[in-house]
């Protein structure tokens, strides 16, 4: 059994190759460009862990590990061209550099080389991995949909907040681990659970995203506070406010997204302080990850065996107590 | 055997269903919306024609056909963008009606939708299938990326402008009738044969295609004459002007371009004809032709299941003669 560290480390290595062709260049080198930033390859490393809860770590799971990564990228360069960011991670993003054309050509491509690696598996799995990676790929692009939706919407409620976060984020970290269970051999059931098991995960880091944003420690966070809230983003804390508040505290806060005042961050989360969504946050996340949790203790496998997920998620969600 | 009309209208029918889930609307409308429009569906035609050569269709094939006409929409939608084309065959461009943002997601989840399709098929030609499937793909996007570079370069060769129309149309003519042949049970020469004839017939109609845009009778060829001349587009007719043509007439031809007069049609068609150009693409499309024709010829089955193919390269190609 191997870390997740470990597995971060393992996987950096293997994947920091090359993975186009060389020509034509002004195709494939903004691909190998927006590759070779690096990042924490959260989702190949969580396939990996999922092979390996029931069996040594097989060829076959760096292969869809190779794909997941891949596009999880192409989502993010399409993702930068419809956002018009002009950075990711403080580096040029590949349409401000190449243009949008070649992004949106080097996405393309990127999507396609994901399945070719699918396709490297050995065919006993190749079927239902295709079926889970399908789904998935359509789930994410529902999720990204949804969430340019949103934006124009303004009574989204936090059910289908839940749902848009679960699709554009959640079901790739689920599906990521399920994949590598498949090519360990694992059984339906606990496929299951372990796919359970990513999902509320997910929507857990999420929540704890939308709360360090507005009431994170700047230090720690690594971003400045507020941003969400400077960008009338949704999250699940606004949507809780909008929810619970009073007359007097909903049309505050929607004079304050309206009108952008030089006080908006503190005088948002007065209002959020006053509802208690910051404890509400916290222990909505909590429930999503002892949720999380329930399903890594259904799956029938030795303890040992679970412990490096155990670990993931106490890496992925700091307790509050 | 069916004729190429026949598997048109069999096709036709099979394929105007519903492709995508019903929600999102806003996500999936728009792709409905694009595959509404119909058209002459020639690539999964190909793909069943390219089976029934070697045997009656199998269910598979309409599968990998569906596919096929999936990724070639993406295609189109993505192009569309790119082009910043308001309309295409009359209608309203999927970007222009929905945006670009959800245009680019529409795209990417018609191609994810078109790997669901190749999914569906028996999983023992799963692997050789996609590995087509995924080589054409990836070639097509290097195909539009060449087209965008050569956009901007001022000297394209001959035989760079054959290798972008090569990878940008016809390798997916090929591969639609090899995944055909695959699925009818071909030999490996036979299947080489067959992709030989799809990519060498696929470059004589774009030659034909660049003929008649300058040369063609505006009734019989249903748009304006010149389109190609006006927009400067490099063209077989253009490349070779500018190869065979002698100082002068490449003076005037670039100044043309720079200049954009009124009478820029007129003048090089002039050029053209005194440069025999016209007599020239009508050679060198019979030359495409006849190496395609060889390859059906090659191929080793019965002459009456060449029929079909044969009358499909007689309806795409006019012959002078």
């Amino acid at each position: 059994m191997h870390t997740f560290k470990e597995l971060v480390a393992d996987f950096g290595q293997r994947f920091g190759v090359r993975h186009f062709p060389e020509t034509p260049v002004s195709l494939y080198e903004p691909g190998e460009y927006f590759l070779s930033w690096g990042g924490k390859r959260i989702r190949p490393v969580m396939c990996l862990m999922g092979n390996e809860m029931f069996d040594h770590i097989k060829p076959d799971s760096y292969e869809v590990a190779t794909a997941i990564e891949l596009f999880h990228n192409f989502t993010l360069i399409h993702d930068d061209i419809m956002d018009e960011a002009p950075l990711r991670r403080g580096m040029e993003t590949v349409h401000m550099k190449y243009g949008s054309n070649t992004a949106l050509l080097t996405g393309d491509v990127m999507m396609i080389r994901a399945y070719e690696y699918l396709n490297k598996i050995n065919p006993q799995y190749l079927s239902r991995i295709l079926a889970l990676f399908n789904k998935t790929a359509r789930e994410v692009c529902e999720g990204q949909q949804l969430d340019i939706d949103f934006e124009k919407m303004t009574d989204v409620s936090l059910g289908a907040y839940i749902e848009m976060i679960s699709l554009k984020t959640s079901v790739l970290l689920a599906a990521s681990l399920e994949m590598g269970a498949i090519i360990g051999g694992a059984s339906e059931g606990n496929c299951r659970h372990l796919y359970e098991f990513g999902k509320n995960l997910g929507i857990a880091f999420q929540i704890q995203d939308d709360y360090l944003d507005a009431f994170g420690d700047p230090e720690k966070f690594g971003k400045e506070v507020g941003g969400d809230i400077r960008q009338n983003k949704k999250t699940f804390l606004l949507l809780h406010a909008l929810e619970v508040a009073n007359d007097d505290q909903k049309k505050t806060l929607q004079h304050l997204m309206q009108e952008n005042p030089a006080d908006k961050v503190q005088k948002v989360l007065s209002i959020f302080k006053d509802c208690n969504v910051d404890a509400w946050a916290n222990s909505l996340k909590e429930k999503y990850l002892q949720t999380a949790l329930k399903h890594i203790d259904d799956i029938a496998v030795m303890a040992v065996r679970k412990k490096p997920l155990e670990e993931l998620a106490d890496f992925l969600i700091q307790r509050e107590y």
